[in-house]
């Protein structure tokens, strides 16, 4: 149990945000990107008005679509028809943010016929230059015309910014005897820091929850996958998961706690879980997935603190790409966490698909062979087991490692 | 005015910890390092006994050696005759870590006729492997023998480790009528990071100044000097400052605040935050200093917090790496400063030698000449300005560049 989750497996599919009943999707390249090749604006619609839950950013600087959306979905009493989104532009820190937030939503409404309040709407790229408005009501027609449950990798390519993968997942789950379907999509890369919603993630589910309890179910999801993210410690001002149930699954809608609800929620921590996986290993310049388990901490705000300080750690992030078992700097980590525990009890263990080595065990080194770490770090996911050995609880923490390409990414964003 | 502390100019002079009536240096290789050119053992000694103060690393993982620094400081009532200290090796997480300390001090004290409680130690580097105690008694002799007014240097060579500079400092100053003097040496230069006494520092004065107000003082400064430090967000096991006064000078003890007093932490102040500005320049693979003021500010604390966080983050030192521009980040960076305060007030300036520019105002970006901004950038010590136009509080922060090289030194640090 994760926080009262349960992990369990399902049974993927395909069709990422359009797996599930009811959702149409494209994308394509409207000039923000020079790049023609690369798709810029997105947009995902429902035949029917969703139940909807969002989470945004912490950063006191919010990008103004995030403001727009969420005043839309307070006047519409939680509820949305989809969302249009952008690359390569932020829309945030510009004097005009709002309103061209606005007309984004009420293009994207226009052309699918429904009313500005009922589209939402997000964007990611360069924070403080305008965004030009003309690029998008050239191609909004273009691009609800192409709306079709096929165009689901279209949309998630639009939202990619220095992502080099594609991130769709998407599922089967079983909830009040329908079988229902969920699926995502979510962009990287850099930014990227626990405490927010973390960087942009669309899920869409068939399965009829009630907006109360899908946003319960977002914020309990939130807090143990995206929220224990980070790939370089910023957070970003954009940050935005939307979770949108369209009902057409045909199950009793979900409104209160219960088995039904419990289920819900383990699919929509698997998906999330899986996203934040993927981010964390297309983390920008990363060469390696790293996962860190805390086990046995007096509580779970512990173990969630203690299991991101060593997925933050730079100093930790370049021995894992340098492949060095320096496991002092994850037991400096742990120590510098922001928790109360006794450091003495600590044991490090790292392990892959390479083996496992155990490297600290109450709070001191053993030996271990220099050539079995080797193997571990040499692998391309490297898990970190930390036990506290003072409790229970147990949380986990997702980066990748820092590298040469990382620093020359950032170098030079702009251009 | 910084935190209640007067920002004066001092006259520099030569002479580094030994400036000041009364010390002794030396530095030699024991061969813990086998660059028989790079020093690895180190010693600092007062012909007297010294008034003491120190501040320790707020890492739970402290090192074995502040552990036995802190207990002789206590049992000698706040004095000391000096310090012992060595590279290469943190002597931390080991299980005879403490026992090996004080083996380092009673080697030192026996070497230079004094109590074993009379001499305090301090040692940087990998963090646990054992300390090899042998090299340092085969040596201890040697570096007694050599202790000399004139070898300052020779013991700050003994405490770098990734430097590429060493750091010395030294300055007159006059209290109670009397010409005193101050100097300070410091090692940097990765894991370092806001609140702890950072790395290794060693400061020495021959004004007389009683054990409580030095701690006082000590306190006060190093709130605004190193722990408004950051090179890489990760805060050491080891870290320590020490600052011993002889007396000699002849002055008046400084047992109260007063004149007196606030002229001497005009002093410490001036000292500590030169090094500071070291330690940040030669922090890790950097190419520029960065230093951050925050103007404005509804208090003190804010003020501090906001400019560690621009200092901080990592996409900002990307950017100043790649002479880019990219103020969003700047304000991203403000924004998640976890502090109290109106985003919509702000204002940010970037200046150096080149030049300034003004990119951000009232929360807002501002056209600028891109030629101007990257005059600007191309120095090597970068000036951010933040202006929150909500008070009257001040701090400075430092740090530096993030650049292929702080990847490059810590992805095989221990090889």
């Amino acid at each position: 149990m994760i926080n009262g989750i349960e992990e369990k497996q399902f049974k993927t599919v395909e069709g990422g945000v359009c797996a599930a009943k009811g959702f149409k999707a494209n994308g394509l390249n409207c000039g923000l990107n020079k790049d023609k090749n690369k798709n810029d604006l997105g947009m995902v619609v429902s035949d029917v008005l969703c139940n909807a839950a969002a989470v945004y950013t912490t950063n006191k600087v919010k990008g103004a679509p995030l403001l727009v959306t969420k005043a839309h979905l307070e006047t519409m009493g939680g509820k949305t028809r989809g969302f249009i989104a952008n690359s390569k532009n932020a829309n945030t820190c510009n004097a005009d943010g709002v309103a061209k937030a606005e007309m984004m939503c009420a293009l994207a409404a226009k052309a699918t016929g429904v009313k500005p309040e009922e589209m939402v709407v997000a964007s990611t790229g360069v924070i403080g230059e305008i965004l030009p408005i003309e690029p998008i009501a050239e191609h909004v027609e273009e691009l609800a015309a192409g709306l079709s449950p096929q165009n689901h990798h279209k949309a998630a390519n639009a939202i990619m910014t220095t992502d080099t993968v594609m991130k769709e997942i998407a599922i089967e789950f079983e909830a009040g005897g329908r079988l229902c379907r969920m699926g995502g999509m979510a962009k990287g890369s850099g930014m990227i820091h626990p405490n927010m919603a973390t960087t942009l993630n669309f899920i869409t589910t068939d399965a009829a929850v009630s907006p109360g309890m899908l946003q319960k179910a977002l914020g309990d999801v939130v807090k143990v996958t995206y929220n224990c993210l980070s790939v370089d410690g910023d957070t970003s001002t954009n940050d935005c998961v939307l979770l949108m149930a369209s009902g057409l699954a045909g199950n009793d809608e979900i409104v209160s706690e219960g088995e039904d609800y419990e289920v819900f929620k383990s699919a929509l921590y698997y998906v999330m879980m899986n996203m934040t996986r993927m981010l964390a290993k297309d983390g920008e310049g990363a060469s390696k997935l790293m996962e860190c388990t805390c086990d046995g901490a007096p509580d779970l705000e512990t173990a969630i603190i203690v299991a991101k300080s060593v997925i933050r750690s730079p100093l930790v992030k370049c021995a894992m790409f340098g492949e060095d078992a320096n496991w002092g700097r994850i037991l400096c980590a742990v120590g510098y966490a922001e928790a109360d525990f006794d450091i003495d009890k600590v044991d490090v263990d790292m392990s892959s698909a390479g083996g496992r080595v155990a490297v600290c065990r109450s709070g001191a080194g053993v030996a271990f062979s220099e050539e079995e770490a080797a193997k571990v770090l040499a692998a391309d996911e490297i898990l970190i087991y930390i036990h506290l050995h003072q409790g229970e609880a147990s949380a986990k923490a997702w980066g990748c490692d820092l590298t040469y390409d990382y620093v020359k990414i950032n170098g030079d964003y702009r251009t």
